[in-house]
Protein backbone atom coordinates (compact mmCIF):
# COMPACT_ATOMS: atom_id res chain seq x y z
CA UNK A 1 0.00 0.00 0.00
CA UNK A 2 1.52 3.01 -1.38
CA UNK A 3 0.64 6.87 -1.76
CA UNK A 4 2.05 9.20 -4.12
CA UNK A 5 2.18 13.08 -4.88
CA UNK A 6 2.88 14.21 -8.52
CA UNK A 7 3.88 17.86 -8.13
CA UNK A 8 4.69 20.66 -10.04
CA UNK A 9 8.68 20.97 -10.59
CA UNK A 10 10.72 24.01 -11.79
CA UNK A 11 14.77 23.79 -12.14
CA UNK A 12 16.70 23.35 -9.28
CA UNK A 13 13.82 20.68 -8.07
CA UNK A 14 11.88 23.52 -6.80
CA UNK A 15 8.53 22.24 -5.87
CA UNK A 16 6.79 25.44 -6.18
CA UNK A 17 2.60 24.88 -6.87
CA UNK A 18 0.44 26.26 -4.38
CA UNK A 19 -1.99 23.57 -4.92
CA UNK A 20 0.77 20.96 -4.00
CA UNK A 21 1.41 22.46 -1.18
CA UNK A 22 -2.09 22.31 0.04
CA UNK A 23 -1.68 18.69 -0.14
CA UNK A 24 1.65 18.25 0.92
CA UNK A 25 0.86 19.76 4.06
CA UNK A 26 -2.75 17.81 4.42
CA UNK A 27 -0.98 14.27 4.17
CA UNK A 28 1.50 15.32 6.37
CA UNK A 29 -1.82 16.16 8.68
CA UNK A 30 -2.83 13.00 8.25
CA UNK A 31 0.33 11.34 9.19
CA UNK A 32 1.09 10.33 5.40
CA UNK A 33 4.55 10.19 3.82
CA UNK A 34 3.95 10.41 0.56
CA UNK A 35 5.87 9.09 -2.76
CA UNK A 36 6.21 12.81 -3.87
CA UNK A 37 7.01 12.80 -7.84
CA UNK A 38 7.94 15.56 -9.73
CA UNK A 39 6.13 16.97 -13.19
CA UNK A 40 7.53 19.59 -14.88
CA UNK A 41 5.49 21.89 -17.39
CA UNK A 42 5.97 20.03 -20.52
CA UNK A 43 5.56 16.46 -18.77
CA UNK A 44 2.12 16.26 -19.01
CA UNK A 45 2.07 13.00 -20.33
CA UNK A 46 3.48 11.64 -16.78
CA UNK A 47 -0.37 12.49 -15.33
CA UNK A 48 -1.91 11.89 -18.67
CA UNK A 49 -3.32 8.30 -16.42
CA UNK A 50 -5.25 10.92 -14.26
CA UNK A 51 -7.69 12.34 -17.23
CA UNK A 52 -6.68 15.65 -16.52
CA UNK A 53 -3.46 17.71 -17.07
CA UNK A 54 -3.07 19.84 -14.13
CA UNK A 55 -0.99 18.75 -10.40
CA UNK A 56 -1.41 18.36 -7.64
CA UNK A 57 -2.58 14.02 -8.21
CA UNK A 58 -2.73 12.21 -5.88
CA UNK A 59 -2.19 8.34 -6.02
CA UNK A 60 -3.49 6.42 -3.08
CA UNK A 61 -3.28 2.74 -2.74
CA UNK A 62 -5.85 2.23 -6.29
CA UNK A 63 -7.50 5.56 -6.15
CA UNK A 64 -6.48 8.47 -8.21
CA UNK A 65 -7.74 11.78 -6.99
CA UNK A 66 -7.36 15.34 -9.09
CA UNK A 67 -8.19 18.80 -8.08
CA UNK A 68 -6.37 19.79 -4.47
CA UNK A 69 -9.89 20.44 -2.69
CA UNK A 70 -11.45 16.96 -3.64
CA UNK A 71 -7.66 15.47 -2.71
CA UNK A 72 -8.03 16.88 0.71
CA UNK A 73 -11.93 15.99 1.04
CA UNK A 74 -10.87 12.13 0.26
CA UNK A 75 -7.98 12.16 2.80
CA UNK A 76 -10.58 13.74 5.41
CA UNK A 77 -12.96 10.73 4.44
CA UNK A 78 -10.59 8.03 3.74
CA UNK A 79 -8.52 8.89 6.68
CA UNK A 80 -10.98 9.99 9.78
CA UNK A 81 -9.19 8.95 12.63
CA UNK A 82 -5.82 11.07 12.02
CA UNK A 83 -6.66 14.55 12.99
CA UNK A 84 -9.23 16.44 11.26
CA UNK A 85 -8.31 18.82 8.32
CA UNK A 86 -11.61 20.89 8.61
CA UNK A 87 -12.56 21.57 12.76
CA UNK A 88 -14.07 24.44 11.52
CA UNK A 89 -16.37 23.09 8.59
CA UNK A 90 -15.66 22.57 5.47
CA UNK A 91 -17.93 25.41 4.13
CA UNK A 92 -15.35 28.15 5.87
CA UNK A 93 -12.49 26.28 4.91
CA UNK A 94 -14.21 26.76 1.22
CA UNK A 95 -14.73 30.24 2.16
CA UNK A 96 -10.88 30.71 2.71
CA UNK A 97 -10.09 28.91 -0.47
CA UNK A 98 -12.17 31.29 -2.33
CA UNK A 99 -10.32 34.07 -1.14
CA UNK A 100 -6.77 32.66 -1.63
CA UNK A 101 -7.96 31.53 -4.86
CA UNK A 102 -9.22 35.30 -6.07
CA UNK A 103 -7.34 37.76 -4.14
CA UNK A 104 -4.52 36.36 -2.79
CA UNK A 105 -3.27 34.53 -5.70
CA UNK A 106 -3.62 36.81 -8.34
CA UNK A 107 -1.52 39.66 -6.60
CA UNK A 108 0.83 37.09 -5.26
CA UNK A 109 1.26 35.59 -9.55
CA UNK A 110 1.89 39.38 -10.55
CA UNK A 111 4.53 39.49 -7.90
CA UNK A 112 6.44 36.44 -9.02
CA UNK A 113 5.96 35.34 -12.63
CA UNK A 114 8.80 36.62 -13.91
CA UNK A 115 11.05 34.88 -11.28
CA UNK A 116 8.50 31.88 -12.16
CA UNK A 117 9.71 32.39 -15.16
CA UNK A 118 13.66 32.34 -14.21
CA UNK A 119 13.65 28.83 -12.77
CA UNK A 120 12.08 27.06 -15.49
CA UNK A 121 14.42 24.64 -17.77
CA UNK A 122 14.35 26.60 -21.38
CA UNK A 123 11.21 24.36 -22.58
CA UNK A 124 9.16 24.58 -19.92
CA UNK A 125 10.17 28.64 -20.22
CA UNK A 126 8.34 28.75 -23.28
CA UNK A 127 5.06 26.88 -22.50
CA UNK A 128 4.93 28.42 -19.48
CA UNK A 129 5.22 32.18 -21.03
CA UNK A 130 2.67 31.26 -23.84
CA UNK A 131 0.16 30.08 -21.67
CA UNK A 132 0.24 32.49 -19.11
CA UNK A 133 0.57 35.85 -22.09
CA UNK A 134 -2.59 34.10 -23.72
CA UNK A 135 -4.09 33.71 -20.83
CA UNK A 136 -3.53 37.20 -18.55
CA UNK A 137 -3.95 39.07 -22.23
CA UNK A 138 -0.23 40.74 -21.47
CA UNK A 139 2.96 39.81 -21.39
CA UNK A 140 5.07 38.26 -18.14
CA UNK A 141 7.16 41.34 -17.85
CA UNK A 142 3.92 43.73 -18.03
CA UNK A 143 2.48 41.55 -15.09
CA UNK A 144 5.40 41.76 -13.00
CA UNK A 145 6.07 45.59 -13.67
CA UNK A 146 5.81 47.63 -10.48
CA UNK A 147 5.17 45.48 -8.52
CA UNK A 148 7.26 47.10 -5.51
CA UNK A 149 4.51 49.84 -5.98
CA UNK A 150 1.79 47.25 -5.32
CA UNK A 151 3.24 45.48 -2.22
CA UNK A 152 1.76 48.27 0.57
CA UNK A 153 -1.96 47.82 -0.82
CA UNK A 154 -1.10 43.63 -1.07
CA UNK A 155 0.21 43.72 2.56
CA UNK A 156 -2.98 45.43 3.71
CA UNK A 157 -4.99 43.23 2.07
CA UNK A 158 -3.99 40.41 4.50
CA UNK A 159 -6.11 42.01 7.13
CA UNK A 160 -8.53 39.20 7.39
CA UNK A 161 -5.65 36.84 8.15
CA UNK A 162 -4.21 39.51 10.73
CA UNK A 163 -7.55 39.71 12.45
CA UNK A 164 -8.23 35.67 12.22
CA UNK A 165 -4.64 35.79 13.64
CA UNK A 166 -5.29 38.05 16.65
CA UNK A 167 -8.20 34.78 17.71
CA UNK A 168 -5.81 32.36 17.69
CA UNK A 169 -2.45 31.16 16.73
CA UNK A 170 -3.76 29.05 13.38
CA UNK A 171 -6.50 30.15 11.26
CA UNK A 172 -8.17 27.15 12.38
CA UNK A 173 -7.69 26.97 16.18
CA UNK A 174 -4.77 26.02 17.95
CA UNK A 175 -3.50 24.01 15.75
CA UNK A 176 -2.89 24.19 11.63
CA UNK A 177 -5.53 22.77 9.62
CA UNK A 178 -6.75 22.50 5.99
CA UNK A 179 -7.52 26.58 5.91
CA UNK A 180 -4.35 27.24 6.97
CA UNK A 181 -2.55 25.12 4.59
CA UNK A 182 -4.59 26.59 1.67
CA UNK A 183 -3.39 30.34 2.31
CA UNK A 184 -0.01 28.44 3.57
CA UNK A 185 0.52 27.31 -0.16
CA UNK A 186 0.44 30.60 -1.67
CA UNK A 187 3.03 31.71 0.43
CA UNK A 188 5.40 28.90 -0.21
CA UNK A 189 4.52 28.99 -3.95
CA UNK A 190 6.12 32.28 -3.62
CA UNK A 191 9.17 31.20 -1.09
CA UNK A 192 9.90 28.19 -3.35
CA UNK A 193 10.16 30.02 -6.39
CA UNK A 194 10.81 34.48 -5.36
CA UNK A 195 13.44 35.80 -3.19
CA UNK A 196 10.53 39.17 -3.24
CA UNK A 197 9.59 39.45 0.28
CA UNK A 198 5.85 39.34 0.31
CA UNK A 199 5.99 39.62 4.21
CA UNK A 200 7.45 42.24 7.20
CA UNK A 201 9.54 40.45 9.81
CA UNK A 202 6.89 41.95 12.51
CA UNK A 203 3.57 41.22 10.77
CA UNK A 204 1.74 38.53 12.77
CA UNK A 205 1.19 36.52 9.09
CA UNK A 206 4.79 36.51 9.07
CA UNK A 207 4.96 34.28 12.27
CA UNK A 208 2.29 32.37 11.71
CA UNK A 209 4.12 31.26 8.39
CA UNK A 210 7.01 30.74 10.11
CA UNK A 211 5.60 28.43 12.89
CA UNK A 212 3.60 26.02 9.10
CA UNK A 213 7.42 26.02 7.53
CA UNK A 214 8.74 24.81 11.10
CA UNK A 215 5.57 21.96 11.20
CA UNK A 216 5.86 18.40 10.63
CA UNK A 217 9.38 18.55 11.18
CA UNK A 218 10.19 21.88 8.80
CA UNK A 219 8.93 20.22 5.72
CA UNK A 220 8.03 23.15 3.86
CA UNK A 221 10.94 25.02 5.68
CA UNK A 222 13.51 22.50 4.00
CA UNK A 223 12.22 22.69 0.71
CA UNK A 224 14.29 24.55 -2.06
CA UNK A 225 13.24 27.88 -1.67
CA UNK A 226 14.74 31.47 -0.49
CA UNK A 227 14.77 32.29 2.48
CA UNK A 228 12.59 35.93 2.71
CA UNK B 1 -33.19 40.82 34.64
CA UNK B 2 -32.64 42.55 30.80
CA UNK B 3 -31.13 42.60 28.17
CA UNK B 4 -30.96 46.04 26.07
CA UNK B 5 -29.68 46.62 22.49
CA UNK B 6 -29.18 50.32 21.51
CA UNK B 7 -29.01 50.21 17.55
CA UNK B 8 -29.00 52.77 14.58
CA UNK B 9 -32.54 54.34 13.47
CA UNK B 10 -33.21 56.01 10.08
CA UNK B 11 -36.31 57.15 9.26
CA UNK B 12 -39.50 55.33 9.25
CA UNK B 13 -38.27 53.27 11.85
CA UNK B 14 -35.29 51.87 9.53
CA UNK B 15 -33.07 49.69 12.16
CA UNK B 16 -30.03 49.31 9.11
CA UNK B 17 -26.97 49.24 10.73
CA UNK B 18 -25.15 46.04 10.34
CA UNK B 19 -23.09 45.56 12.98
CA UNK B 20 -26.00 45.74 14.54
CA UNK B 21 -27.89 43.44 13.02
CA UNK B 22 -24.91 40.82 13.70
CA UNK B 23 -25.37 41.21 17.15
CA UNK B 24 -29.79 41.14 16.64
CA UNK B 25 -29.19 37.77 15.32
CA UNK B 26 -26.69 36.60 17.42
CA UNK B 27 -28.69 37.34 20.71
CA UNK B 28 -32.01 35.52 18.91
CA UNK B 29 -29.30 32.46 18.19
CA UNK B 30 -28.82 32.77 21.87
CA UNK B 31 -32.31 32.53 22.70
CA UNK B 32 -32.13 36.36 24.09
CA UNK B 33 -35.17 38.70 23.24
CA UNK B 34 -33.84 42.09 24.01
CA UNK B 35 -35.80 45.69 24.41
CA UNK B 36 -34.20 47.52 21.01
CA UNK B 37 -34.10 51.13 21.90
CA UNK B 38 -33.51 53.10 18.77
CA UNK B 39 -30.69 55.85 18.46
CA UNK B 40 -30.30 58.43 15.88
CA UNK B 41 -27.38 59.18 13.99
CA UNK B 42 -27.56 62.39 16.07
CA UNK B 43 -28.72 60.81 19.46
CA UNK B 44 -25.17 60.21 20.47
CA UNK B 45 -25.86 61.13 24.28
CA UNK B 46 -28.07 58.35 24.15
CA UNK B 47 -25.36 56.32 24.67
CA UNK B 48 -22.63 58.34 26.33
CA UNK B 49 -22.89 56.18 29.30
CA UNK B 50 -20.75 53.38 27.45
CA UNK B 51 -18.33 55.67 27.09
CA UNK B 52 -18.05 55.99 23.30
CA UNK B 53 -19.89 57.13 20.71
CA UNK B 54 -20.85 53.62 18.23
CA UNK B 55 -23.93 51.11 18.26
CA UNK B 56 -24.11 48.14 18.94
CA UNK B 57 -24.10 48.92 22.74
CA UNK B 58 -25.60 45.88 24.43
CA UNK B 59 -26.49 46.24 28.22
CA UNK B 60 -27.29 42.96 29.78
CA UNK B 61 -28.31 42.95 33.85
CA UNK B 62 -25.09 45.19 34.78
CA UNK B 63 -22.87 44.48 32.21
CA UNK B 64 -22.74 47.23 29.33
CA UNK B 65 -20.52 46.01 25.94
CA UNK B 66 -19.39 47.89 23.02
CA UNK B 67 -18.15 46.61 19.55
CA UNK B 68 -20.26 43.89 17.61
CA UNK B 69 -17.13 41.85 17.95
CA UNK B 70 -16.65 42.07 21.45
CA UNK B 71 -20.41 41.38 22.35
CA UNK B 72 -20.66 38.18 20.57
CA UNK B 73 -17.75 37.11 22.24
CA UNK B 74 -19.10 38.11 26.02
CA UNK B 75 -22.66 36.14 24.63
CA UNK B 76 -20.81 33.46 23.60
CA UNK B 77 -19.20 33.49 26.91
CA UNK B 78 -21.86 34.47 29.17
CA UNK B 79 -24.46 31.87 27.60
CA UNK B 80 -22.60 28.74 26.83
CA UNK B 81 -25.24 26.57 27.45
CA UNK B 82 -27.36 28.22 24.11
CA UNK B 83 -26.32 27.26 20.71
CA UNK B 84 -22.33 28.14 19.58
CA UNK B 85 -22.15 31.47 17.91
CA UNK B 86 -18.32 30.08 16.57
CA UNK B 87 -18.88 26.49 15.87
CA UNK B 88 -16.24 26.59 13.79
CA UNK B 89 -13.74 28.67 15.99
CA UNK B 90 -12.91 32.42 16.70
CA UNK B 91 -10.40 32.54 14.42
CA UNK B 92 -12.26 31.96 11.23
CA UNK B 93 -14.97 33.73 12.02
CA UNK B 94 -12.71 36.57 12.59
CA UNK B 95 -11.37 36.16 9.35
CA UNK B 96 -14.60 36.29 7.43
CA UNK B 97 -15.36 39.76 9.67
CA UNK B 98 -12.35 41.08 8.07
CA UNK B 99 -13.56 40.29 4.71
CA UNK B 100 -16.83 41.60 5.15
CA UNK B 101 -15.63 45.15 7.19
CA UNK B 102 -13.47 45.62 4.35
CA UNK B 103 -14.18 44.58 0.80
CA UNK B 104 -18.05 43.88 1.33
CA UNK B 105 -18.62 46.56 3.50
CA UNK B 106 -16.74 49.20 0.84
CA UNK B 107 -18.56 47.75 -1.78
CA UNK B 108 -22.14 48.38 -0.29
CA UNK B 109 -21.26 51.31 1.05
CA UNK B 110 -20.83 53.00 -2.49
CA UNK B 111 -24.40 51.46 -3.42
CA UNK B 112 -26.70 52.84 -1.03
CA UNK B 113 -25.05 55.17 0.49
CA UNK B 114 -27.46 58.24 -1.08
CA UNK B 115 -30.25 55.60 -0.26
CA UNK B 116 -28.94 56.03 3.12
CA UNK B 117 -29.00 59.80 2.91
CA UNK B 118 -32.25 59.90 1.86
CA UNK B 119 -33.90 57.57 4.77
CA UNK B 120 -32.60 60.15 7.28
CA UNK B 121 -34.22 62.81 9.20
CA UNK B 122 -32.78 65.87 8.12
CA UNK B 123 -31.04 66.67 11.38
CA UNK B 124 -29.34 63.34 10.36
CA UNK B 125 -28.59 64.08 6.86
CA UNK B 126 -26.40 67.05 8.00
CA UNK B 127 -24.86 64.86 10.49
CA UNK B 128 -24.15 62.04 7.56
CA UNK B 129 -23.39 64.15 5.01
CA UNK B 130 -20.65 65.96 6.73
CA UNK B 131 -19.30 62.81 8.53
CA UNK B 132 -19.14 60.42 5.35
CA UNK B 133 -17.78 63.54 3.02
CA UNK B 134 -15.21 64.06 5.18
CA UNK B 135 -14.21 60.54 5.91
CA UNK B 136 -14.68 59.58 1.85
CA UNK B 137 -13.25 62.83 0.39
CA UNK B 138 -16.12 62.74 -1.70
CA UNK B 139 -19.39 63.40 -1.76
CA UNK B 140 -22.61 60.90 -1.41
CA UNK B 141 -23.29 61.79 -5.06
CA UNK B 142 -19.98 61.07 -6.15
CA UNK B 143 -19.29 57.88 -4.16
CA UNK B 144 -22.69 56.01 -5.71
CA UNK B 145 -22.23 57.67 -9.54
CA UNK B 146 -22.14 54.81 -11.59
CA UNK B 147 -22.96 51.79 -9.24
CA UNK B 148 -24.86 50.13 -11.81
CA UNK B 149 -21.46 49.56 -13.51
CA UNK B 150 -19.88 48.05 -10.64
CA UNK B 151 -22.33 45.63 -9.52
CA UNK B 152 -20.85 42.71 -11.80
CA UNK B 153 -17.48 43.13 -10.02
CA UNK B 154 -19.63 43.22 -6.49
CA UNK B 155 -21.32 39.92 -7.35
CA UNK B 156 -18.41 38.45 -9.08
CA UNK B 157 -16.80 39.30 -5.98
CA UNK B 158 -19.07 37.04 -3.76
CA UNK B 159 -17.31 34.16 -4.92
CA UNK B 160 -15.81 33.14 -1.58
CA UNK B 161 -19.02 32.98 0.09
CA UNK B 162 -20.22 30.54 -3.23
CA UNK B 163 -17.60 28.73 -2.75
CA UNK B 164 -18.71 27.92 0.98
CA UNK B 165 -22.05 27.50 0.46
CA UNK B 166 -21.57 24.36 -1.91
CA UNK B 167 -20.30 22.92 0.94
CA UNK B 168 -23.15 23.13 3.24
CA UNK B 169 -26.23 25.37 3.65
CA UNK B 170 -24.88 28.03 5.86
CA UNK B 171 -21.36 29.09 6.51
CA UNK B 172 -20.90 27.35 9.62
CA UNK B 173 -22.56 24.31 8.49
CA UNK B 174 -25.81 22.75 8.61
CA UNK B 175 -27.40 25.50 10.96
CA UNK B 176 -25.93 29.81 10.97
CA UNK B 177 -23.76 30.72 13.14
CA UNK B 178 -21.96 34.12 14.28
CA UNK B 179 -19.94 34.06 10.80
CA UNK B 180 -23.34 33.97 9.00
CA UNK B 181 -24.53 36.62 10.83
CA UNK B 182 -21.39 38.72 10.12
CA UNK B 183 -21.94 38.19 6.33
CA UNK B 184 -25.53 38.46 6.59
CA UNK B 185 -25.65 42.12 8.71
CA UNK B 186 -24.07 43.49 5.45
CA UNK B 187 -27.07 42.16 3.19
CA UNK B 188 -29.55 43.37 5.64
CA UNK B 189 -27.97 46.87 6.17
CA UNK B 190 -29.08 47.21 2.57
CA UNK B 191 -32.11 45.71 2.26
CA UNK B 192 -33.49 48.03 5.35
CA UNK B 193 -32.88 51.04 3.45
CA UNK B 194 -31.97 51.03 -0.23
CA UNK B 195 -34.23 49.31 -2.88
CA UNK B 196 -30.90 49.02 -5.32
CA UNK B 197 -30.91 44.60 -5.96
CA UNK B 198 -27.43 43.46 -4.82
CA UNK B 199 -28.01 39.72 -5.39
CA UNK B 200 -29.37 38.10 -8.37
CA UNK B 201 -32.60 35.47 -7.41
CA UNK B 202 -30.32 32.36 -8.59
CA UNK B 203 -27.55 32.99 -7.13
CA UNK B 204 -26.89 30.48 -4.03
CA UNK B 205 -25.71 33.85 -1.90
CA UNK B 206 -30.00 35.57 -2.48
CA UNK B 207 -31.09 31.52 -0.96
CA UNK B 208 -28.73 31.22 1.58
CA UNK B 209 -30.04 35.06 2.61
CA UNK B 210 -33.13 34.45 2.38
CA UNK B 211 -32.69 31.70 4.76
CA UNK B 212 -31.57 34.18 7.48
CA UNK B 213 -34.33 36.65 6.93
CA UNK B 214 -36.80 33.95 7.01
CA UNK B 215 -34.31 32.97 10.36
CA UNK B 216 -35.73 33.40 13.99
CA UNK B 217 -39.49 33.28 13.04
CA UNK B 218 -38.82 36.38 10.47
CA UNK B 219 -36.52 38.45 12.42
CA UNK B 220 -34.63 40.36 10.08
CA UNK B 221 -37.89 39.76 7.12
CA UNK B 222 -39.77 41.68 9.68
CA UNK B 223 -37.76 44.51 9.90
CA UNK B 224 -39.07 47.87 8.01
CA UNK B 225 -37.39 47.47 4.51
CA UNK B 226 -37.22 46.99 0.91
CA UNK B 227 -38.38 43.21 -0.94
CA UNK B 228 -35.10 43.30 -3.15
Amino acid sequence: MATSIYELQGAEDRRFSPYCWRIRMALAHKGITPEAIPVRFTEKPKIAFSGQTRVPVLVDNETTITDSWDIACYLEETYPAAPTLFPGGRALAHFVQGWANTILSGSIRDFIILDIWRHLDPEDQAYFRETREARMGRTLEEAAAGREDRLDAFRNGLQPLRDALSQAPYLCGDNPAYADYIVFGQFQWARCISDFSLLEADDTVFAWRQRLLDAFGGLAKNAVGYHC
